[in-house]
């Protein structure tokens, strides 16, 4: 791994990665499970919990580099547009610093919907163990 | 809601939410799901997902804030020590910084286990909506 390098994954926000998430976490807040709620506020339909995303690195981290003796250190995300059940997202993530002499790497993400509008960036600092 | 304002939640963290988010999040990853990988990197047993705090975060601002009509915007945490399944944890967090102009809020968190030591700090930053 080195810096520049580049990963692209497709994470389909399912109708089971919601109800998961929900069952998992018990956050029932009306605005990812009441229509009217968000839809009140200007929204679509219900907007999906934020924190999947950061499920999604989880499993970016875990099992999509090269290596998988990792692990993570610090992570950062801005949710900027809400996305919604039934989307599909695209992660880019680029190696944006690596730091071998600690064998830290620092990625920089973006999710993009189909629209490719870029729905939340961030970023993610990994050790290897 | 105001600066200063205190908020304290046990987490537990069961078999029921590890294999809930291993299934939801496909991350598979060894040092989440195997003990003596985990072991021969230094840890006492098959370290915890770092993203379920960030699963309880969404819970701690979707359903135990005084209002409901909350949207994350920015979320960042530093995973300082491992916690493992079994675990009970305690999340501390702290109103600090109140932007009433903007109607936004700014938390401090921390979560401890039930040894007292502090696992995991972050900041997480919502909107009302």
């Amino acid at each position: 791994m080195r810096k520049g390098d580049t990963f692209e994954l497709v994470y389909p926000v399912t109708p089971e990665v919601r109800d998961g998430f929900r069952q998992v976490f018990r956050d029932a807040n009306p605005l990812h499970t009441d229509r009217s709620f968000a839809q009140a506020r200007g929204f679509e339909d219900e907007v999906m919990y934020g924190n999947i995303l950061n499920g999604f690195i989880s499993h970016f981290i875990g099992e999509a580099l090269p290596v998988r003796n990792v692990i993570i250190h610090t992570q950062q995300i801005k949710f900027i547009k809400p996305f919604y059940c039934g989307d599909e997202l695209l992660l880019k993530a680029e190696i944006g610093e690596a730091v071998e002499s600690v064998h830290a790497f620092i990625f920089n993400f973006s999710f993009f919907n189909q629209q490719e509008i870029e729905i939340a960036r961030g970023k993610v600092q990994i050790g290897l163990i």
